[in-house]
């Protein structure tokens, strides 16, 4: 009789069993991750059950001291599963009852795997957005280190990929920075959300028996207690939340890759990344490849996969729990592996990227100017429309004499307009040309300082 | 030549046109419905031109004007457009020209499409998010009035869609509306980061004619400004998140439809759609079926692939503008308009729908108090394993029997266990059953009535 | 020095390693899966190598030998991975060498592992899809087999969930069973555009040493040989195919899942889950859930989340190989394990599951014969615009009296319609309903049996 | 009363009407497109009414000469709808009933709009895809033809963006040509299965009357009926594959896109879009921008996101018709609309593109026969592996000197190998390079001439 295997629901159930069933209904192989959280929520709980009066203080320190004994061999290694072990809350109130007999029994009172296996998560997440917060930082903080370092580095800004205007290298480093910043934010969010206790929800109904879950709450430091019953079991809006997150700091991260594999592309030569981050060919020996940016951006992909795959499962849902949830951690956990790697791998190759800033350089063409011929039409008096019509004669006369629009001869120009004089030299220079640019967010120098002051005064206020 | 058509970029292009080329490349089918938001941001970008001295004041009031007359003939339906008239800027330049002549051509001084599409973008954006946001805590609101009114009414709660437990109905409306105020939460955020201002940006390297984006900002009521040129013409940041913003909600709405759509089979028979909500059958004169619901449920999908869609497009790109990123005003126009009907059906079904609480009734069965059964041996100092073990046996025991759970004799529970007393008799009461879920987020009468109290203050707190 | 590792591409690379760059890059985790496939691969290698004068027979054999030695210790879980064994080509390499010698050099001779991959990847694909067409027929057949024994049962048909008219039970199942069969159709096509070959395709240009494809196809037993060495380097469609077509057949499988969810509430009570394929609750005795069929319907979700992730991560590729592409494998063999559960359970589910006939017969309702009742009219002479309207009005009279329509008198049918006879009657028998809809695809009997030999046809023609 | 606004299920709703809920639920805005196939199908489905016994030969003449004229309306574009039509079924009917009275009422006989619909879509969808395979097959038409005249052009092959080896042009273009043969074949089994008809399946039980589903294939010549009538009108199989098949074509567009966009930098220069295809910049007067290739691109995640979008619709239903299947009209039309724009602007840019051949040839450099280097060694008898770490050194080598690879004297590699000899000196003539890559797919001209023949076969073969 399945009663005899000690399973949970023991006392009813009749029947075979089909191995495929079992390994398919399992969760163990991958929840174990959760080992301390469920014992931290279990302590805690069982704290709560103390103050209800369902356990006497010496139940509950029986218990507390059976859980610590339960953590102490999941840190070291010892812990043994058994067969029947399915999930992890299964498998460690099963060792509490065998290290302290049949209180261990108390332990679930009033509680529900629903509610408990969503507080576990939450915990898990709590921790886990912490150390992706951390690493995000870390960042950022080496690419607005480096744009300090680098700010006076010019190199070609483009649109389309074709080239647009002269820019600040660092310029470039903070627009980056900038995206990651707000992903930063975004994270400090949904740990917000992460951060609210649903133990005390029981199965739907809520919990009977008095359990305070105010006390819960603060024993597991949660920020606030969810709402409702039947939501707090059910919903996974924080996982969600969190995979779309990873989502959308992946496409950030994902499109500095592209930007950093064309720059590292002999036709740029812009940048070279570090062996340490590259790979060689099994085939052509000259190569060395972008490994690390391009595993970079396939992972994009792979996390936005997770984030669609557990949309499409909670969209097909009824409310309440129901075991189709169980797909979340496996979800959560992949993607926070990843991003812990991706963040990591970033930061590595950020701060050990060399760059070769003779060919930034000699990629600037007079053609990059031809914005500014304009504007110097514009400050002449000149309406924008007709200025952007007669630089672009000037470049289409440039092209059709094969010759670089800063080539032009004045008298040429003044073919064109009569208010082009001898101070359109001045144009020219690269130098001169980016420090126009000094609107708020701009290239010039004090426009990029600025970023710098913003992005490490947000850095500052992010951090606990 | 092209540059007699009079195109923005005009003075250099040679060579003939493809038709279905220049449909593809046209926008102005959806994006018009930018123009207010494109007038509003050129008006305050000619206040920042005068300013930096690059209008006259007489200049400067002859572009207000006309920017006003442009906007009038979008309001009367009186404007037309040109077939060269390839988007919503250039139309309205287009016109700004004719109505005041050659001092149009200034307007677009130090401005590039790329910072003025944004602009309008998240122009529009913000007062729509407003608009969904009104919608949003109009249904939440109805539903916690329904709560509130009803909040009497037990039926069966389910979990995995086999009867649970008693619970209130309005602990159920409630479980939706809690949901709700999540994503009214996030909402707010997204704003957020959409009230934030890029004009100044220019095409990639920033503004070059001293425009003071400080100004911009406070004539056009943004929160903040962008902190760097290049990210802010290109990041769509803002876009993804009302996308996935919208994916969520439409998967609670989703949820809610689908228990809705289970609650008014003829099986279930708890609940009726009023006939405003509901469709017949083109073969079967019985049938009258819950569209309403179903097309909620459908337009998750509808909504998530907008998002999918968005986010692949964006993963694929480098940094910096790249035509690739039109593609988002479609999605945000769609998505924005099923968002508004969807929110609005809601509220007329849940407002409209009709309950038959002698169904909810009938539909509790004692089998539904195990957990309660086993909460009394608890209660009578069983540990809660042996208790759960103990109420499946009876459970076992009545089936077996083919009797009802409260049917069992007390000689028969006995022989399960001698803690079973005659006062087990008040289990089977459901309204003594519901009211012992007391805890905070339970099923009890105090709690539903905190949890009313708890969400009616989160719309206050979040209505400006 | 790095060649001193031993590294592939050895002899270059100078500079310290990253750890979690190592671990980000490695993929001998999973693609060990591939052993087999690849030893297969590369013995057919070395006889290309020898008829092309590139090999000895006396090299050659040696390789072969020494690669069944390799294939013998991963089949015996004797293979020992080194650490630099980053993938499973270069352990397998590795243990070459150490087995044979410098002989083992020339295997890789105009080979790049950008087409030993993925050659090694439809090696083993095509061996898969075979596993889970079979398992597919599998539930194909035990689905027929089922509707052929119970296809005397009658039962509510839902549209829109609401009852819509009598149906054979067998006829649902059949719906299902028809759904799959165009699965095994498309796994075929999928099947045959993974039995391609691109070994011989080196790493981008091709081979140059004269190996005959043909003759590599031949002894690897592909249908096929690709076209373009850049393409078929790079190329997954034959991945991303896969991954659809297991996307959209979970598709199918989830909605049988649902629809068996609903039938197995206490409200239809149409069907009963076996033991062995429910689940009990922690918290509530009563309780028997629907596990398998959740899961069932769960794994929709992640596995269309494999394809979308997969799908996002090649658009955003140029063309030829790009480390990227490693996100192939993991997708792939995530997405077999699953599938090939999914289906094993789901025969387990169906085989065992138990019917409630007595319930089934019992929510037949009269109303639902309404379409036939319009029928009865049509077949008197009125349009059937008309009678659709008349039976409508049936349904409200009988409705607004609060009796069932088969209870409403002649008279009062009269007053709706002089139409309505005494054979009216004929009308309320469930059994001659069915039988009405004889045309092919429809419920009666014989079209029932026509379906069972349409699906038992396809089966016996795909199976080889 | 809503019976006298003649909706199709008059007779029985009561109740107000809320207009958002009618405009939500409306589909005539869209479904209008298919006014031709259900033309089509009612008049295939009333020769089926006739044969059957239920139309006499003269009322069937009379709808279908009212159907005849319908269409007519439709045509010349003088069908006038009115408000209560909400479908393009019963804008239909009503007209026909306007125009032959009452006998238009038998035409639905036994028909649902669940049938209906279902076999107007696929009637749309069969024209649809013949026109997206004409397209598509002039695409690669064009490609194929440029890649035979431009055979002699050689250029660097990438891998990882990085310069690999020395190949055709042609071998590109194929590249990608090839690519679209499996496309074009993957549509040709997508339409055989949008080839089945569905007519005749009713609501769900199917067709009670006789009806001759034979008779109805034969008129509307599809390939085959379907076998269950529930799968038949819910079943959207072929719309999930016609939209995966779409996204997976536009994946390879979008690569051949991004490609192109590269090598039209400044930086690779190899290509020049006509400017057709290309668009300038609002500020920039130097810019041309790869507007239509960054559209093909975009288009992409478009598409991609209704195939996301309607699986995750499909994914949450039960089975047979639910009105969520609404939503696969407007994916299908948006679909359609889109590939043949892409189809037609890929065609254009393929066909006007300007290649720089001299550019093409000035980036071979001596490192990219690294590869054809360790070969000399392999064909002097080393085994590859050593080989290539021989010329890893040379490379090596070369880079520390500062020269090129082809600059090193012949004492300085033999201080690598003494098995370099003067004939070394071979293996830097590019077009030598070319020519050993003969196996079948590679980019010998003899391959690239076979692999011509190979598509231009294909071609031949699919065309009917």
């Amino acid at each position: 009789m399945a009663s005899e295997s000690g399973k949970l629901w023991g006392g009813r159930f009749v029947g075979a069993v089909d191995p495929i069933m079992e390994k398919f209904n399992s969760s163990i192989a991958y929840d174990r991750h959760l080992w301390e959280a469920d014992v931290q929520g279990s302590k805690a709980y069982s704290r709560g059950l103390e103050k209800a009066g369902l356990l006497t203080k010496a139940e509950m320190d029986q218990i507390l001291c059976g859980l610590d004994k339960v953590a102490e061999e999941w840190a070291q290694g010892t812990f043994k599963l058994s067969p029947n072990d399915e999930d992890i809350h299964t498998a460690n109130e099963r060792r509490l009852k065998e290290l302290i007999g049949e209180t261990a029994g108390k332990l679930h009172t009033g509680r529900s795997r629903n509610d408990q296996v969503v507080t576990d998560l939450r915990l898990w997440m709590r921790q886990n957005c912490s150390k992706l917060s951390t690493l995000l930082w870390e960042l950022i903080r080496t690419m607005v280190d480096r744009a300090e370092a680098e700010r006076d580095i010019l190199f070609p800004g483009y649109t389309h990929l074709q080239r647009a205007q002269p820019i600040r290298w660092s310029h470039w480093i903070l627009s980056h920075a900038v995206a990651l910043t707000r992903d930063s934010e975004r994270l400090l969010e949904v740990q917000k959300r992460v951060n609210v206790l649903p133990l005390g929800s029981g199965a739907i109904a809520g919990n009977p028996l008095g359990v305070d879950r105010e006390l819960l709450r603060a024993e597991l430091n949660f920020g606030a207690i969810t709402l409702n019953s039947m939501d707090a079991t059910s919903e996974r809006d924080f996982v969600a939340e969190f995979l779309f997150w990873a989502s959308l700091c992946m496409t950030h991260l994902s499109r500095m890759a592209e930007d950093l594999i064309l720059y590292g592309t002999k036709e740029f030569s812009f940048v070279q990344l570090s062996d340490a981050y590259s790979t060689g060919s099994s085939l052509m020996p000259q190569k060395k490849n972008p490994d690390s940016l391009e595993l970079i951006r396939s992972k994009a992909g792979r996390v936005f996969g997770r984030c669609a795959g557990l949309l499409m499962t909670l969209k097909g849902l009824p409310s309440t729990y129901n075991k189709d949830l169980q797909e979340d951690k496996e979800a959560v956990f992949e993607v926070s592996d990843t991003m812990s790697a991706v963040l990591q791998v970033a930061t590595g190759v950020i701060s050990t990227l060399q760059i070769h800033r003779e060919n930034m350089a000699r990629a600037l063409s007079p053609d990059m100017l031809a914005t500014d011929l304009a504007y110097y039409l514009v400050r002449k008096g000149m309406p924008f429309r007709q200025a952007h019509e007669a630089s672009g004669k000037a470049v289409f006369m440039a092209e059709t004499k094969g010759v670089a629009l800063n080539q032009l001869s004045l008298t040429e120009l003044q073919t064109i307009s009569p208010l082009f004089l001898g101070d359109v030299s001045h144009v020219w220079d690269y130098g001169h040309s980016v420090e126009q640019y000094a609107a708020l967010g701009g290239t010039a120098r004090a426009s990029v300082d600025w970023q710098i002051g913003q992005v490490r005064a947000l850095l500052r206020a992010q951090q606990p």
